[in-house]
């Protein structure tokens, strides 16, 4: 049908919303340049009906409900709600995601991505950030010890993706007709294995591409965290002799509860004897690439892996999220393994086509990843990035090592006394915080059912009231609840704070048999 | 080991990176500004090399070769480079893609999530995003048809991975066995159909979860681009026989090339019949549920899919990327299907963990993308979006309408003519351009080899020409290249832009014959 004779004009952007960027990136300056005010609390503790009302009050409704407009005011009524009331994953004393604070730089690269509205997955539309996500693969791949002659490499959103690109570029690696026919095409139930301690996005993956999770096999570790090569060899010609079809073996290189490194070499080998893909999930640990006195010890070996990723967006600093997969078994292969060759996008006849990336990864649209981090890499170099990460592994030093000595008799700087889970051999701090009434107790020694329940109820309950008093921010898990501290910003955190924070964990903590 | 006695102090924001956040703030302020500004190139088209020297000459190579850090002055230089080397897809003459300006709210709340450096898997650590992001997905629900008593869902990194989730989702919940041991537990080969004109994420995610893509089998469409449910109906009964298990219907609602809207009603039969999940991919055409007007021709029978995706990053122009994935088949499904209780993140005993959503992903750290696109609705509201949906369909009819005029014979409008490769439905429009010379062709009618070649190489060589001398971006595809031109956001382009675009492609087509 025809259309009638069109009267509507553009509507250009509205000088209101310009003022709301600015007025909103006026607002964020002032919180970025506030996250070093310890006197502010981690976090403003509310329930999610306290937060409802706080936002009513403010005319900006959480609901969408009603579908009006809302002016300027309430807009900015609403950033600064939520920036009120969002944990400060930025302040000294939140230690309980392996994130922290972003970088600034990083946080600008966010805002200028956001600003341009560019998807990586063709030259012809993101020429730039295309380019400079090479630039921090060839980085990754020359502190790896890949050759950019063999080696890709992706940003993805996040660790987990990472892993999971891991899975399925090894299985079409080892079983190319997968990527046509399916599973049932390989003749044999495929398995995969990983360590007791790695992150359960291993797991995850393996549900995700079909294996189920049985067939992600957990090898148990040694008593540093690191998987049993032993056990490994064992375990997959057992499965061999069962007729399954072993191909994938998932290291770790830092562990998320403990920072643990798998022995590269000692997997290596086992690989070899079988054939198998050998992953490093470098996610929270790959940062020390950087530091060539941590590289030696932790990750020997890693330039032998088949492939390997990491989280910039973690110990670097990066605003959340950009993670890197990479792998070194030829060029083409991310194109073999994840293309289809949609001709609506990946047209071959285009100028540049060869810089395309879309088609190797498993997304369409692609939020540009790499630039963020590739402008706080240049601000910081590689000598600032190493200063972080040496720092925050001296501040786990420090924190393991205060510890140590509370738990000497002479010591009379806590009423209670902390324990250490497993000495840190990277940022993370495991530890148990006993309370004077339960400071007789070896929980490494194991416990009895009745003290057991009462250890586990100490993590929480100190938790809790930091949370609530908005002291500090760590995590727990695992054996009677540890808390599980962990050095992600470590600019920001000075010795200090870490005294700080197991003062606060004392006093708090000392009452908790009366209390609890 | 004990640790030295620290003398390391804390290193806060340094003041020149606090400049540089503030000063790329401004520079985004005015890029935003100046979008509108025709007299700007879309894109400033240039080689690899010449970026990579342009760089180098503001004193920040592309290469982190050197590992050295840059100061405040290149950072600013390389941030200014970038946005001038950038496709401009907020230019009114971008059509390139299904992303195009980004709101300018949605701008600002995106600059706020990376300021925060949240990540939205619990509500410890993410209280006002998690809140934020179920409001979007209530909102969602009401719009599809969705009970809130039934229904769940999650923010995701793009459309492609929204599909695989319903897949995903479909597969556990079909052969909830998987989850654990795996596709060969089915006992039969897995498959899901879609139509043949269906995204390509549809055959990636049937390449990742490991049924292969043959096992995605692509259904042809009838003259609209639907699917055929009678040719799906007979393909299903023929699988069956074969002993194959089908599962999963993915349709479409606005098909990426044509914008064409799979018949849901038709769809729904054929899977009640057999027992199949039906999933409804609205990535790009899912906006029009804000538009009662066209939800009732192009959406009717959407609520009673199974699940059902929307791209808010396309046609609502939240900043990329905010993909919506949800689902209508009961509380605890995406836990069910997706969880592996990790202890150290999903503790049971923390504080409202039940407002947790980590686990229902398949990541684990996830970006808070719904908060930009809950921001900029909160100032559109329904109607402004209703208003965006209903322009862009009516931009796509009046470039359809003025192309239909072209091929009349007493139009001199044109040197060359434009001929419609369908219908538009919704705010795509495929078309050929016709040089004076190829005038007399009959492209939807067939053409003999030579012709068909010549008319192949029109469209890239109008595309490069256009793109060269950055007046306007439209991409090509399929039967003899055809231009697909989208209006992705409508809000900032007119009819007048509409006709100039049509004008350029005539200025630079007609001289087609003499300079191939």
């Amino acid at each position: 049908m025809p259309e009638q004779k069109p009267v509507r004009a553009r509507t250009p952007p509205k000088p209101s919303d310009l003022r709301i960027l600015s007025k909103v990136n006026h607002m964020l300056e002032s919180y970025v340049e506030s996250l070093d005010d310890r006197s502010q609390k981690v976090v403003q503790f509310k329930s999610p009906e306290e937060i409802a009302k706080i936002f009513s009050e403010k005319a900006c409704d959480l609901s969408l409900n009603d579908g009006q407009p809302v002016g300027e005011e309430a807009i900015l009524n609403a950033c600064e709600a939520t920036l009120a009331l969002s944990v400060r994953t930025g302040h000294p004393h939140f230690f309980n995601q392996l994130i922290g604070r972003a970088d600034v730089t990083g946080i600008a690269g966010e805002a200028l991505v956001a600003a341009t509205n560019g998807s990586a997955y063709t030259y012809e539309v993101a020429p730039v950030f295309l380019l400079i996500e090479q630039e921090l693969m060839n980085k990754t791949f020359d502190l790896v010890g890949f050759s950019r002659d063999t080696a890709e490499g992706l940003t993805v959103p996040g660790g987990s993706i990472s892993n999971l690109y891991a899975l399925q570029t090894a299985r079409y690696y080892k079983f190319p007709q997968v990527k046509t026919e399916g599973l049932f095409a390989v003749g044999g139930q495929p398995v995969a294995y990983c360590s007791e301690e790695a992150h359960y996005s291993y797991t995850k993956a393996a549900l995700v591409v079909g294996l189920g999770s049985n067939n992600m096999v957990k090898i148990p570790t040694d008593f540093r965290g690191r998987m049993r090569a032993d056990i490994l060899e064992k375990r997959v010609a057992e499965d061999l002799k069962a007729g399954k079809k072993p191909f994938f073996v998932g290291a770790t290189a830092g562990t998320t509860v403990m920072g643990a490194f798998d022995d590269v070499e000692a997997l290596r080998s086992v690989c070899d004897k079988f054939g198998l893909w050998l992953h490093v999930d470098g996610a929270w640990g790959g940062a020390v690439l950087l530091s060539s006195k941590y590289k030696k010890t932790l990750l020997s070996g890693v330039e032998k892996a088949d492939s390997f990723c990491w989280n910039p967006h973690k110990m670097v600093g990066a605003p959340l999220q950009c993670s890197i997969f990479t792998h070194n078994r030829g060029h083409g292969l991310l194109q073999a393994c994840n293309g289809t060759c949609a001709n609506y996008l990946f047209q071959k006849d285009k100028n540049y086509a060869s810089y395309d990336k879309g088609d190797w990864t498993i997304q369409c649209g692609r939020k540009p990843d790499a630039f963020k981090t590739w402008l706080a890499w240049k601000r910081l170099g590689d000598d600032g990035i190493r200063q972080r990460v040496e720092y925050g592994i001296s501040l786990a030093r420090y924190a393991a090592n205060s510890m140590r000595e509370s738990s000497v008799e002479s010591s009379n700087r806590f009423k209670g006394s902390f324990v250490l889970y497993r000495d840190p051999e990277y940022a993370n701090v495991c530890f148990w915080y006993l309370p004077p009434s339960l400071s007789h107790l070896k929980p490494l020694e194991g416990l009895n059912a009745e003290n057991a329940v009462k250890l586990t109820k100490v993590t929480p309950y100190i938790k809790d009231k930091m949370q609530r008093e908005g002291l500090a921010m760590i995590t727990f898990t695992g054996l009677y609840n540890f808390f599980r501290w962990t050095f992600t910003s470590p600019r920001n955190v000075s010795y200090d704070d870490v005294d700080i924070v197991m003062g606060e964990i004392d006093r708090i903590g000392q009452d908790f048999v009366s209390s609890a």
